[in-house]
């Protein structure tokens, strides 16, 4: 199998998923910001008291897995049927994980709509904490786990 | 200096940029996809040929700088002046780099938007690539430079 | 039942709806912008002769119900069938009414979506006459009623 | 002076405005939602303890600020440099109260801006709230002041 | 059949098509941009070599397709199931040729959609290379074919 | 002068335009569409008594303007001041045209967002009469006039 998102011209298309079943589909896709230890603690203390960095990141995720498909050039407009989106603290490496959940009921996989809603997530704690740390740096964002589909489940080994 | 982007009572604000000058400020992000042989061998091939991967990405990547304000939630829309972005293949890692530009003349730097299409086009990237390998992982997407505004100019060490 | 949009940690949730049954839908919503005599003037000699207000302000109306779940973060995108606006005109407390009609075929309520369109065109109302009276005021934007969906019909006595 | 956003034929336009002067202007929206006690009482435990209806709502309405000129179809695009949304409650009439500042260095006001942050946000509230309370009303959403531009200043008798 | 998009009393509505049945749909438009000499070339060259114009206007043309609905003020909402944009050069008449095909699986066709992408594709291409004619002009933007729906099958003599 | 839309290593940017003076200009497109004699009856009808074709079509091209950026991959954002939509009614040739104006205090010019907001309001005429004709083809979109800005002055010799 190869490029799927090209015709046999080398033309980028978005490929026909008309006769594709609809069915219930689950994506899950995670992701981490490393930051130094001012902004770290910010966060945690923002978080318990006021200053709430995830609350912000969260809604900017939710809201970005909706524009899917208004960002990601080939990919298809799906009728989302839940989003969430966890954050997780790891003090001894100093990283934030964000963590995103998408499900439909669709004729496509959720993986593109996990992985941007990650990825604004995790944008929006950058953009809230920039004016302490230029440094901070996003990294291992990657689907976790998908089920449904024709091409079956998938788990990553971690 | 705390978290910027919370009033005095912990609520997000968009900052009041009204006083701070109109200045010429440039900004340049990076980011790398790791990918399996399979992948690496074909977007290589289809960007020499056809099936120019690239192209649908950079695409993508320009038009996500515009959207930034509209994903990010309290960044300020600005006018930016230039967009550019250009990939790199690293083929014993099997990475693909990709490096965003953004220029704007206007009182808030682009950090986040440089950030925002690196993110984007590497999204784009897995998203046309994800029918041949699941396992894909953006990494290490980071500022590298920027320049221009009151907070100076910044470079980081590699 | 309590809010429904957080989950058990209180984390803000788009609510999972992947179990509902796909039915028909409607909801009416309705509002008003109070005016004064001459704004109230105006708004009835251009409708009846050039200068349509409400002509521009339904457009933005049925334009917004679309953008619904752009703009209220946790709603769903749905499949919307049906959108229509009147207006009704009130000479004696100078008002100006906005229902708008919503329908779908869906898995969730299209509440949020006419309340969206009434507000959006009460707003347009306001903006194409504020040159001539800033004390307008927009008031009593409600569920008018609803039918379908598990939670059953509502009808709002008056 | 009649209705300035039609041209002498009766055609809606984007009033002309290259002529301006770009100066500093602010606008101040208000407008409250009213709900019943069970409503009340969600909100204010959630927004003390888990479940910050007002995180949510102020992010949406501060996103709305920014789409003012894609919902409200002759606004003018403008280079926010501030906005805020607070909120206020009202134990004796149920009342949620948001109150949304918006600033801008430009050559239009942001009137229309502040008032489809405050829109927005409780707009939000109602989605959020919808299932225990389908009777809630949007009311008064008003401006409350503004300064600037050659209109000049504008301070609403309360 | 008069104005389908009003109602009695000449309001505009998003057409009810509640009880309109899922089908399969297909719709094919085609659109040309007359271009001189130079630009022609350099169309030719850039495909062939570096600086893809078609690329670039394939993206454009199919993203737009997706944003038809937020375009159109009445159009619905539809789950796009494909797309693609092919484009032919005509070096007698210095004309290029963009067809759009876009399918569905929904309740209403998809011709607006198939011409927003046709138009869009050409509209990039005129932006690309109006550096170097300002007198391209883009013509025959027309439906070529459709299928599915209760209306029927439909194919332009040309 | 070849495509300006290129770096030297043939990649699409957005060009840079940081260093262009900041000027007023102003851009004038045109298009028409061909319709069938009930088309054009119903239109011309619609628009002195109800059912005003013009009016949601002028709205949606008003609109399209400001989204100009966003459609047009290559685009610069730009703070437009003014923009205005005439429709011009043909009998003998059955043929309906939209005269787009647009203008702004910017560092580049308007051209695109006159086009776009001509090709869209054709569109919303297409898709307003489409029920009746589904032979209609819209011609002739170009631009009529310009001024401003370091090109220069141009009128399209009719």
């Amino acid at each position: 199998m190869g490029l799927t998102h090209f015709d046999e011209k080398g033309n980028a298309v978005m490929v026909d998923v008309t006769d594709k079943a609809i069915t219930e589909r689950e994506a899950v896709a995670g992701g981490r910001i490393r930051v130094n230890r001012k902004v770290y603690e910010a966060v945690e203390n923002g978080t318990a008291k006021k200053g709430d960095v995830f609350g912000v990141a969260r809604v900017a995720g939710i809201m970005a897995v909706k524009q899917t498909a208004n960002l990601i050039p080939l990919c298809h407009v799906l009728p989302i049927t839940k989003v969430g989106i966890e954050f997780f603290m790891y003090p001894e490496s100093l990283e934030i994980e964000a963590v995103c959940t998408v499900k439909v009921t669709g004729k496509t996989g959720v993986e593109m709509e996990a992985l941007t809603g990650v990825s604004t997530a995790l944008l929006t704690v950058y953009d809230m904490c920039k004016a302490m740390d230029k440094g901070m740096t996003i990294r291992d964002i990657r689907l976790v786990r998908k089920s449904g589909g024709k091409s079956g489940n998938y788990e990553r080994q971690l």
